[in-house]
């Protein structure tokens, strides 16, 4: 996978919120090897960095020829930008396409350890 | 009616949420016989297991020719996908479609008693 | 004016939530006599009872030859289905359409005494 | 039935358009006898004549307590204000709403003979 | 198939335009069995009857358990309607809903013989 | 400016709530002396008297050839309608047309001191 | 009324369309003196000259204190700016808000005689 | 590429119109390796044979790995699906997501040569 | 003003349409020295050349610090493209923000005399 | 930069809310020089003053030829109008059109320390 590249937050006494939306995310479904489209959002609170957004663009290109389950993906996306970014707190969004009849939305959510945040809404 | 399959959770350790919507819900009316239309939306916090998406829209499909009320079909598929999933939480709302000059909506919610939850928001 | 029916509810173990959308209300002006449209949009969480839809269409269609104001009306639905249904809770709305240039929106809530309620959110 | 009024038409030199549309049109259904709701769609060239907005309004308003069937009342509608405005051209369409689980359409047109025209697009 | 019932045509003096839009339509997939959803809508210029509402429910249901075709299904539509009500011309347009992705459209149109008709547009 | 009229609420034992929206309200700009327009939109829980809906359209019509500012004039609306309809709690919002690309809303409120209310959600 | 103003038209070897939309018209009913509202849509094909936007603007609000009809001002805009632009066409389209449930639209088109037209699609 | 496959049209008597929009077309930029995502949308009057859906899929899927301009990919989706179908006429149109702060579309259509046709609205 | 830049169209012998949108587009008011914000809309059918599509968005941010009125830059932008394109045919549209409470829309085409295209629909 | 103006906030007695929206916020990118385009929301209620909607267009427009990311530009407009406002509360959104498929909000908020604020809803 691309690497997540962070830069400096030039704001961090305030507690305020970013929000990244991927209209143009697509992986493969791990049984039938078919493609998934979704649209992937990300919100978070940063701390000392903000994620870059060309990598952030190429990492989630980075899925277009992987296997990976909805439920899954989410949380995976949550887990990596969570480690590269060291957010206050973050919520991974993917919106899934209809398969089947079915529409999916899968919502993860992350908050970092009450020490480690300044002040909170 | 066809089997709910499910699978594991890989993220237990973090509350978060799956919604599933399927605008091609269809019943008959067991006053008249006549088919009635629509949206069931599954919003759910898994704990060990996820619902599997295949053997749902199957699950859905196989209201097609069962005669069943509004209001107890809407209770009916909660208590079904509780009982296969043993989810943390879950909602299942009906969305029907106009019979009559009115439309109805039919929400029903299930929480988990307080000892099977790690953590809430 | 027709007569409100209901039938039991099969979930009284469970609050869970009923919405019934009517957009064809009418109604005449006490004033003018002119007649009023709106949608009525019923809310209710049932106890013992659920309302039936044919009933409820009826009596909403027993409005359309009598001169009442909005305040009023959403107020009267309200007194009607509550002594009919005996709800944990219940709210009717009513979106009236432009008059001289203005739209309104009367809505109206009935809350059981405690002791009547099982749960609640 | 309340009688259509007419106002001189300041323009008669110049071929050009009006259109009514009034969403808060009601019959009855001949059949079951209940209520039908359509918008109804005016779409004139006037000649000599304007049809008064208030007398239009007054006019809709009288079908409030007929039984009448979609496809009749809107070519009798189209038959009434020809006869009392003797424009150029004239469509009348009213749009119907959902019975049964269809929603219906009806348009239905008038042009006059060609010497009561002046010009033409 | 329930039969396709008519009612005479008031107006066969004047062409006018009847759309019936059904988006409660389901029938099944003939290779999977499993069932598609669409709307149909049926436009019309009536010669001297008219379809019957209520049998065009019971008619379009009766395809709920029946494999067939998109393409195949809106030209069938299109001649069973043709031969009950013998119309000047006539648009049957079925749009069914996403299945592997792809949404698609069939609209399928009959025009009467020239001697059959009165006056065209 | 014309006087805002009231009729007795029907329902003082119960908090329940209005809403009044007008798109159609014009002022000048005191500055510039142009109109400005915008959608004013009234929603308050009445005591013993409701505002009679005509004398609010012909009240919001005076302002037509005042010059007054967006945050004065939304402030003054909420005062009079106070001043004159005595109610438990009312919000009056104006969203106003964009000027030099900049659309505006402007929203106060009013509560009544608390002995003067009888029960609050 | 404020005068409408010209500029010259830097491509007049070329049929191009202009329209300028103005959602902010009002004017008064001649029969109640109350306010009305509609968007002014002027479409035209220039000749030598183009309106200046500007004195369109001050022209079209210098109808906010005229007793005026909509099928007569509709006219009236159109002939003003015929007799100051000149244009090879034009059309001005009224839509006015709802008035006694119906909502209008006025649609009145010029066109240049022949040979003062170059070439015309 | 995944082979285009067809069935036999069982109406080929009329002409009629089958749309199918794949809005999940994925390719990659010649110039950058990005992806593009874009809607396909077929529109045909089949002759003796009409597109398989799911080969279609297989077929758009086909273009995942390729890099291909728009005018290209449009065209030549376009070229395969007349060699495979011998449609009467068709259309494709591709719409392209926002690249540079342009969203691009590209349509091209083909018609079969005269004597191949039966009838043509 | 940065060079417009073409490639070479492969599908020449065939007419077919693209359809750039930019909705970042903006210039100077030539009077008040103001920024105007426009929607440009370029629709052709190419001959030998295509539009590169990044030397098209840098040509249109070379308008960014020229003042220029909406009707001459549409066919200013118009005859640029014309001039490097040399296309079959080409329409450019500009739609401009609210200004004073006017929005505009200025539309301007091309057509290659006679000879130099091949086919036309 | 143009300086922020302000008036007196003649309502200081209340807590109320002002929102100013400005779609036509543009920018450079700092990297590539290339323009960003975003819609500036700001959300405050006023204690003394107000910011006076001229100046705060001049303001915004001050951005057009600087180089800026869009964490940090929102942050910078919060802290210039608490400087020049000093609101109650005040929170900055800017909406960031679509680059390389993905768009962005960032969402700054600033509250008075509390001594310096009357009440608070």
């Amino acid at each position: 996978m691309s690497a997540l590249e962070t830069f400096p937050n030039r704001h961090p006494h305030r507690d305020y919120t970013i929000v990244h939306a991927c209209p143009e995310f697509t992986a493969l479904c791990p049984k039938t090897g078919q493609p998934d489209f979704a649209t992937i959002r990300i919100t978070y609170v940063p701390d000392k960095l903000c994620v870059e957004l060309k990598s952030l663009k190429l990492y989630l290109f980075g899925y277009r020829d992987r296997g990976i389950f909805y439920e899954h993906v989410t949380n995976v996306i949550l887990d990596d930008l969570v480690r590269a970014v060291k957010p206050r707190s973050m919520t991974v969004e993917g919106e899934f396409n209809v398969r089947g009849g079915i529409s999916s939305v899968v919502r993860a959510s992350y908050a970092a350890p009450r020490r480690a945040r300044r002040g909170e809404r």
